[in-house]
């Protein structure tokens, strides 16, 4: 970086007292003589509150520097309009509750709030969230009433947030063009182009399941026809086994598990779902020209079933041996990659300039110590995610 | 800017001895008092060399800082592959016929040129030209051996280098997220995010043309089928009237004059076309979430008359209300957008860095004139294309 020795001691021990860093002890030390510390996040530095606002689950967590979860609540609840004030309440409940998990003395700095919806950028205000049933919903807003005005609220869309997590901690590391598709009941994209997040003008853009793959196709709630999301969203899954008397799903689960069994319907209906996938994920390709691109979501857990249709469509529909290879798999965040946006874009703040942390009145030197708790823990929280094909 | 007059001052001496920038008086001047001198770019500073490369027409142009036009030469020529051997001796031939006509002194500082293809950036590599019939064409290095080692050779995309054009004096001025479809035989979109350019990971961007818009389609060259090119691409306009008897348009001049006309067939044909641009642009909008969308080339030609099927698409098909009005148009530098672009291309390194162009020997102050008559006559030049709807 350029700077000498003295002068990055000089930051760490800035930092330090602002307690966003401490020095331990490396856990491998190879070479013989004295080991010299690790500068890491600090344990009980400050955390952000993370909320994943999904439509099938509820999630907070507390999240540290470095993307470390303190402690997660995740409950599922059946899918179904709900009030904001109605989920205020229950956010507050589980947010009270991860609090009182976590170490009096950390100072929670921001809140950062996942939703499946079109969020205005500048102001957390979520214009549409179409499978919560919400319009007009000044979702910052409600928040900070509840947090109190010391807590900045920011607000972002699901499947951008994936994509910021993914970005920086899982399939999309190193890529600079990078799309991550994000579906629950419908289907999203957070892109990564030449290194920066696309927003579009107001914060909308990546509203992919609504380009049109099929224009004779069935009609979306949006008002159009043969929007992407109509093929390869939740209902069309099961639409496909509800088209063969026996083998009406109750939901994706039993899908799953069907085509898990090798049931013949329920491959098929993978199939179909790989293919306009496949349709859809080759006219990213064209468009981006990205390095990887990784399905979460619903798509992280159909992934095995659906990837031989979607590589095969790849291959069919991209400008061929021009575009070179992508690297097409599941996230590797798994469920927790949007939460963990989340909280990375509470946490931008304090990582673009950490003097918006006050420095402590008493600096406390730590004891070194070997290790790092912190870090293990949450290396072993995301084990859930597989890795790219 | 937050710097004093000072140092404004040597800025603009030093720019001057690099004959740059020069001083003039002027033209309007409303107050009383001694006019301040306005600066711009010098109208004997250093000029690049720009190609357009297209299926159609090859045109070359000598310009100036600023966008100026110095001289220009468009030729028409049948459609057809040629050798890239032939390509540059024609190239070679008008770049000289610019060149006699431009004044002796004049500083040739690079070249840029715009093709219908897939160029790799780094190095101005031609991979694919489906229309030239090219693939894998060093084209850089060819410009190189005609020109001499010391001026150097940028290729850009034709759609890349509209949208560049536009974006810098068109129909994308002010827009940070900005689209501009080009359409020659196929069609392309060059495309500004956040301000920026989006390239891809190779430079492929914007291949928007073999995204799948109608999977059961006719079959695309591409090895595809049902690609957008296949339903607004050129061949697709003329099988329009193909399938009328008596209405076999020769070409697309025949059709727009049919279209003027008011022949039902050809209105029809109009029709078709402009709702399947506009199932594309829709959904490159509920990507994107530009501010503007400008289309060129062939699409600007044929807008008067795709224009109400196109917005009724747009209208149906984007995610409504949410987006807010995108300004969707023809571009306004008309069939030179890409040439004008070619040429941002190679002034670019000049506009990053000014120092790379020598100090001259004897730095010569010119008498100071009123009015900028270079940039009026590129004014003039420009006034083809037409201004948003």
């Amino acid at each position: 970086m350029g700077v000498n020795r003295t002068t990055v001691g000089s930051l760490v021990t800035d930092l330090a007292a602002r307690g966003l860093v401490e020095e331990r002890l490396p856990t491998d030390n190879p070479g013989p003589g004295r080991p010299s510390p690790v500068v890491g996040p600090h344990a009980d530095g400050p955390v952000v509150l993370a909320a994943d606002i999904g439509t099938d689950s509820l999630a907070v967590a507390v999240v540290g520097l470095g993307g470390a979860i303190v402690v997660s609540h995740r409950v599922s609840r059946p899918r179904g309009f709900r009030s904001a004030q109605d989920e205020m309440a229950q956010l507050g409940r589980l947010a009270r509750g991860c609090m009182a998990e976590t170490g009096a003395g950390q100072q929670f700095i921001a809140a950062g709030i996942s939703i499946p919806g079109l969020v205005r950028r500048a102001d957390g205000f979520v214009r549409l969230a179409p499978n919560l049933g919400w319009h007009d919903v000044p979702l910052a807003d409600l928040v900070s009433q509840a947090l109190g005005p010391d807590v900045p609220v920011l607000v972002g869309n699901d499947a951008d947030l994936a994509a910021r997590a993914e970005h920086t901690r899982g399939a999309g590391i190193g890529q600079a063009d990078f799309i991550c598709l994000w579906g629950q009941a419908g289907i999203g994209a957070g892109i990564i182009a030449g290194g920066r997040q696309l927003a579009g003008r107001a914060g909308y853009a990546g509203e992919v399941g609504h380009m049109t793959v099929n224009p004779d196709g069935w009609p979306c709630r949006c008002g159009s026809r043969g929007c992407w999301e109509t093929e390869v969203g939740e209902e069309a899954l099961l639409r496909g086994g509800g088209e063969t008397p026996g083998h009406e799903w109750a939901g994706v689960d039993a899908l799953i598990q069907s085509a898990a069994e090798g049931a013949p319907v329920a491959r098929a209906t993978m199939d179909r779902a790989g293919r306009w996938l496949g349709i859809g994920i080759a006219g990213l390709i064209d468009i981006f020209n990205p390095g990887a691109l990784a399905l979460g979501g619903l798509y992280a857990r159909l992934y095995p079933y659906v990837r031989p249709a979607i590589l095969a469509e790849v291959a069919r529909r991209t400008v061929g041996t021009s575009q070179g290879p992508v690297d097409i798999g599941p996230v590797f965040l798994g469920d927790d990659a949007a939460l963990l946006g989340a909280a990375e874009l509470a946490l931008a703040p304090v990582i673009a300039n950490p003097t918006v942390v006050p420095r402590r009145e008493a600096p406390q030197p730590r004891p070194l110590r070997a290790g790092n708790e912190v870090e293990r823990h949450t290396a072993a929280q995301h084990q859930g995610g597989e890795t790219a094909a």
